[in-house]
């Protein structure tokens, strides 16, 4: 049998759970990432690629279980001394992480794009994954709030989410370009499936799908997309989805997340526990099954992984 | 009686031992310090200030007294991750000195200047006399060698000052301009004195004379300039001095560095192992002590920098 290649769309945390799940799984022929930038921001001079960087440390095992972002074994002497200086002390840089925003800050000021760059460190980190950043210019995510507008990172980290908001802009997005090895695998006659990672819909996964061409090749193509929800029982896992729904007048609930992404779905995963959701998922045209999307240990992760693949092939046979 | 002020001509470790033993003497109104910054370069996008931080460091009291430069306490978490992603590593840059690398550079790209910025950094530290650096523009050191130019760093950090010199540059010199505060200090009618520290004559020594209006204020002060040889019997406590002399065919002996500040001087300064060429200096028209300048304690510090004050003082009253 030819090979078969899966596409996963992320954002960060929650969505590089599952991501490693399926790395579990599927090789690096077989699975490749494309990733939101729409948190990257210049910060103290560096750039910054939270979501790119969470994944690669997930997957090269270098990631702090116990925060889920940021490197194990980090320490915070550069931080420390940084903010007693008076410098900005808002964003937490630990000393190994800021090695790698040090790296690609070099080599993009050196010419080099941010996939070859993103390439470049994953492979320094033994990451054999195909890892796509959305799109090598900047499409910053605009958080627009009763408080007015915030770049991302200042309404995520430095406001702790705070303010309300009342909706999102992806600067500059019109004149992105989807990098050209996203592009070519999402065009690849062996693509078999997408699968959207539970990342938060509004800031993590909708500035991906706001790069010209994305949205239409997942509504173009044969293979099966399906979406993880990032909500279980009317909570987010991670991050202020929940709170955003609630601030935008959306019910939160997963069968809001999967309406959020009607047109594009085959298929959507919710947690057990909301099970009883299903059939009104289904109602909206959308194959839906129940599984335990809480990921805590490994196993979950491979699991929920496994779970989405065999459900890719279900809805591929079942044409 | 008004007060008497003192400037201090100094590169790095070296001269930051007699600057410390000066600063525990003079207070900030009585002493500044006017600093070479012919080391300075961009390193990682980063610009490092060697010599501004050794004495910084030096008079904060945060300075690693076993390797004389670098931060007490340090770790090196980033440079070690750094290189695992295949940077640079030859520049040892610690934890938490980085913190002063990425403040600098952050303000420079703010606009503020290097004289601003090295007060800044300086005053958030608890140092309080006065740092000028010699000039807010560019002024880097090309030392050429036998091998062909080298920026200092790579001659004096990368190539660890293997090849023999020929001579050096200060590029950008003849445009560069003193930084106004130090030409203020430098013009004060309260000017009691200037010693040139036991820095290298070449590279840290020379980088400062060779801005404009430097060595014209230092001929044409009544201050009386005096300086501390950094070659004791024939050797250099630190650094490449003696290796140099050798090189660009000059005796590496005090009289030699004598010779070569001959038309600034007032008074000189040998160590008392070198007692017995006090003759042959006076014999330039200089004024000779000898006194003990290895440094090693702080009471060294400062025994040697009440010798220099009180040279100063009898050469004045001798006029």
């Amino acid at each position: 049998m030819s090979v078969r290649r899966y596409l996963a769309l992320t954002g960060g945390v929650g969505g590089a759970k599952l991501g490693l799940g399926l790395a579990q799984r599927l090789g690096p022929g077989e699975l490749a990432f494309l990733v939101n930038t729409g948190d990257d921001f210049e910060h103290l001079g560096l750039h910054v690629s939270p979501d790119l960087d969470t994944l690669m440390y997930t997957l090269s095992g270098l990631s702090n279980p116990e925060t889920g972002w940021g490197r194990a074994g980090e320490s915070w002497q550069f931080i420390e001394s940084f903010t007693a200086l008076g410098g900005e002390g808002w964003f937490n840089l630990g000393d190994r992480d800021l090695a790698i925003h040090v790296r690609r800050t070099q080599r993009l000021r050196e010419g080099a794009s941010l996939s070859v760059v993103t390439r470049e460190l994953n492979a320094a980190l033994g990451v054999t994954h195909p890892i796509f950043p959305m799109s090598d210019a900047p499409v910053p995510t605009r958080v627009l709030t009763a408080d007015g507008p915030l770049m991302f990172q200042h309404y995520f980290v430095r406001e702790r989410c705070a303010p309300a908001v009342t909706g999102f802009e992806f600067h500059g997005a019109a004149a992105a370009r989807l990098v050209p090895a996203a592009a070519d695998w999402l065009a690849d006659p062996a693509l078999a499936g997408i699968v959207l990672c539970p990342s938060n819909p509004y800031v993590s996964v909708d500035p991906v799908l706001a790069v010209p061409g994305v949205r239409a090749a997942l509504a173009a193509t044969r293979a099966p997309v399906v979406a993880v929800s990032p909500i279980v029982a009317g909570l987010a896992i991670k991050g202020p989805t929940a709170k955003m729904m609630a601030e935008l007048g959306v019910p939160n609930t997963a069968v809001a997340v999967a309406a959020h992404y009607r047109e594009l779905l085959d298929g959507f995963i919710v947690d057990d526990s909301d099970a009883h959701l299903a059939a009104e998922i289904e109602a909206l045209g959308i194959a839906t099954i129940a599984a335990p999307t809480v990921m805590v240990t490994l196993a979950d992760r491979t699991r929920l992984a496994d779970i989405a693949i065999r459900f890719i092939q279900d809805l591929e046979s079942s044409r």
